[in-house]
């Protein structure tokens, strides 16, 4: 099972800016760590970060053939992009929305997600391990358990 | 490690009704599922529903010396209670917030909820496996990992 | 036919306060002027009245192989129970939503209802008799004429 | 007693469009069937439908010594007519609000209402029968029972 | 000088329902009454009153030769006729908005109007002698005073 | 092929109003064009305008048998008529929504419309070419090319 | 009979500043236009501007014993002030608020006042037309006529 | 004179929860601190918690006999309970509503009350002094000093 | 202890104004009862009273070396005044906000306040007495029992 | 005469995904047909397409010199890009908004655009035909007809 | 070239009061270190401060022959003066809007401002700097450059 | 002392585009003015335009050691983009935000910000001297004068 981790704009950043928020953890540590936890489940990580909006919805349209789930961390727009919503829409692979903070304990314009509607399922406030929780919860829902 | 399941109104009805959105596992089934999925974890379940709002915030208040997590689907009372967000804020022990279904794919009310910003985390759209998300969250949280 | 007759908080006080509003029937008056018009119907009358929103949940679920249809005034719940309303969801039972006062020229809140999208017709202004025109609606709604 | 069935635009179409909200009965139909019912209980009907807004106003207007009491479904009317709502606080008959769709589970305009805080009661969702429970409990009003 | 006095729905009414708000001088009294005053400041009057939103926009319309000014009391159509806004654009004959009551201390609804920033001015609050005073701020205007 | 062409309220006086907006193109010069243009493909045209909104709805519904196809411009209607939206839900012909001016580009009421989510498209900017316009693409919709 | 004309900010200014708006007449010029045409009618006039807020709140309470009635134009305090809407309140003295340009086709924030549904009545869009006529509706109202 | 002290959800945990809004009192201290300061006016005390909506209604409509006043403090249910409102206008015993927090200076959702216009005054913001003052002014409110 | 009572405007006007509101004592009265009751508990008074929004401002501002504490009632300036707010910010005297009358239960612009953030607490509806009860908190805040 | 058609991120994928709203004619398709209709007008057509905002901003940008007219069709950059309109702003070029579905049946977000003002009209609806009626209505607009 | 340094309410307090927002520098250190740096540029400095709206609004008045320009910082009255506004509207001197915190990181309510839109710019953030960047603008502005 | 000046969409334009907003100067003309102003300072200009909003964020995101303040002119993204928002919060690099035009007297959607409350300050409506006024203000910062 193959799993796309696509995040957006300034999550580059995490570790090194607004730690306070964020944690220490790097984007590079990050991945490293589930790409390692999550391959004792059979989950192999693909892993793709873009601060521009098109370039997120060009990876969304091309990996229909390329990944069984996508667990998608849009930053910032999450709140603003119809077009990854259509893009979202217009794939068959299942997609989970993930933050790693609470989205719902900081400024009000973070709550509102221009995706949630249209995705299998949301997690948020775990930090990386958000990431993890949504890989999981893709093998769950493929295997129908 | 023991977790709390605290589960809102109605939740007692779950394979029984609207079964379009909540599927056919009985609120039993579902208890079987979760405590038998997260033994192998090293989780000990507890599970408590009610219809009663003061039942639940009794409970939470309650829990303090008794579980080391809560994973509370506060259902119809999720979206008006400030006495369950009240307790919350009240106990010291970490809360996880979650829902079967994807909440945000369904009426507008049922966006809204009173503790998203008081708990560690918000897991919603995966059926009775949000539950065990929950737990599994709750239990790296604990770790600090 | 049978039906339950279900009132929500402050309902067993009618006669007694605000009688500018409710008049000057008590609600055990209510009760019995209810069930002798019906039973020229052919209509027998269960009532059940609460002051706690978990009660009337409980007594929703189980109603479900007890009564032909429900017909209910939630009082003050009406405004903002979404529990009522998913017990409501969760019953087969045909249920009618009345008032005695006329809602709509009272206190705004007392517009709105958590409930009259999912009933099968709603009715007010009509003091105890609002609760009368429920029943021979619901009578007329199961023979489909 | 004389009771006013005053129908507001569109409503002679029903039985012939929409047929999943409003049922096969026609407008003619349901004349007879209201007539027939009520003619039981001693209550006599006058139909009036109009698409013409003015035409209701006017119709008010002339009613006062024509009628004991009007139901009135003003159609598309009733979301928008303030002119329908004066006609009604400047005659004396007493009048009640029917629809015979449940409003409001459909459009959100369908919600509103100009006339439900002037007239003695609204009922909802119960098709032609809407009118006559209508006609049932303006003869319980002047009763005064 | 020649004034169009326009009246919108139920102004017919007036000195028979609701003579807390609108006095006891019928529609006919008030005819002669400003009549009489104006004549004594050289101005002929005609007076229209419709029910029908239409007949006042086709009455607008056909005005142009045949008046100096338009005093306009729209009624219940103040607030939602964008057809008689129109008109009055549609129209180059100067207009003056009067209502007989203080459309400010009444419902909320009563408080906007759809053609008061088209108009001239607008008058309210002192009986029929709005439409005395609409008359005479229509001369003035004209004289350029 | 025949198109029914129905305005609304104050059409009649285009090209005699407000020309900064509608131009110097009359209301009878208007149908020559249209029909001129039209005719070369095949489209006969009927035209209807009123000032009535009850005028409108009676048009609609008995255009039932009449018309291929219905362009209409319901002008100061179009934001408040349910009547029209009723009216065009209950009948089987298809319907385009037109509008002379950029109705986008004039005042913030004008935006709304009550029809545009009932009828198959909307068009609007292009003066008396607004009107060809929806009769090609109703002609091309019914060709379902 | 004697008459306060209380006029608010910056009105003073009127005929020097914003001449599209107010025209050419200065407030000098004003008060001798207004003086003149009143005496006519046996109305004696007390003119009084100020800029301060309060010192207009306690002019109207010194007015109880001198004056008959009061022609207010609060300016920019209209929209702001309910300091002057309790004075008033505490007065006897009958109120009327005029404005001289038509402040419903100006800025948004200029269509509400205060004071609207505590005076008399109102009347805008005059000039300075629109204290006389504010002086004329004082006298009927006094008279009772 | 005998007052009843009804506190709502959650009261029963001060003095050990969030201390830096509530202090280090806890909810046994604060009865006695209030039955001593109390007791020097003349005033018995009754004091009742509950985290049960229903059940602080059952103890309004109970208490009518049995207390001079009361000083009620709804919690979390302050900002949500129309049950509580009706109870509070279903007795005749005088109500001040008391807060011990400022809660204008937290949530937002804190700043609304459902009972705040029933009641014979409210009083925030003074820990447990306020239940006292609350005792006082219905104290010098019957007394009708 | 030494405590200054500032009051907004038009309150001098209690007790001649609005009686149904404010009762019949006078303002002077209201000083002397005031000063009478609480020189019992060892507490001077000072009084000032403005129509003047800048008035108030300059005496908070100077009332720093002067005054234990301030008991302010803004009048109509609770509602509009950032700079009441900000100079209470600005000083270090502790301040408690006080209504004579309930103004929840009047128009709906009286239920905010633009200080009630910034001060100690809030007492309402208890007529002179509210000053009263605003001194005794004041003295037992600054008690610190 | 030549038009340059512009289409937003995910109209490559029309055809492919959600055929219940667009049908399945290909991007590709659709190219072909336009061009082929068209050129029978004597229209040439270019077309672009991108998911990237900046992309589109530069060929509004570029287009200057190299296209009669511009047909848009923004996408889900209609409702959010003012950078889209400024470039239409800063161009000389005309141009017509399309949509391919009826944008005003969909979600509600759909039905806001940031550009429905800046253009010369607007037309949605009628699938890829609603291209062409664009490039008809903008040779009409040059032609002046 | 001469500037009048206007400043509103409780500006007199800085360096006194809420030091974590306007810093140490005093009211009168910041007229010296203003002067001084602004001398060098060859323009003289006049200050004044009120509490006082009324104030305020006299002096912008009187400044028309005084003054070069105005470097205003209205404090509180920002907010909520429409006649500062007018007494802007009502001079020809141009005047800039200045004001020390960055207004857009505090409450709320400090964001609006009634007068940004009838000034020449606006400049927040930089303490006593922002007024001098609001001298060198209007030096710029009035050299044309 | 090394500025980084960020532009944003379409002002690549200025001088070319709607002059009556922004003047005849290019955006070439303008690098040079600013670049040889700003030189007499001691300060160095490094300029950066593009339409792309990820491209604003990768160039802020690498700006960290390469400038000492960053003047930004988001253009049309100043309105809508969370991301370039969440880059300068990941930048310690001080920021001032800058627009040419005062945004306040212009479209109602170019009054809010999206960067106000996280940059230092914001200087609007004084054309091309914008810039260098954020410059001077950058400078005066960093020497904390």
């Amino acid at each position: 099972m193959k799993i796309l981790f696509l995040s957006g704009p300034n999550i580059n950043l995490i570790g090194r800016r607004e730690k306070g928020i964020y944690g220490e953890t790097t984007y590079e540590d990050m991945q490293s760590k589930i790409a390692s936890l999550l391959s004792k489940e059979g989950i192999r990580c693909d892993f793709f970060q873009s601060n521009h909006e098109g370039a997120i919805v060009d990876k969304i349209q091309q990996s229909a053939n390329d990944a069984d789930g996508i667990v998608i961390n849009p930053g910032a727009y999450t709140h603003t992009s119809i077009a990854i919503r259509d893009a979202i829409l217009g794939t068959e692979v299942p997609v989970v929305e993930v933050h790693m903070s609470n989205v719902y304990s900081r400024e009000n314009f973070r709550k509102s997600s221009m995706i949630e509607d249209v995705v299998v399922g949301k997690i948020c406030g775990f930090g990386w391990h958000s990431y993890c929780l949504g890989a999981l919860a893709l093998k769950n829902f493929r295997e129908g358990r």
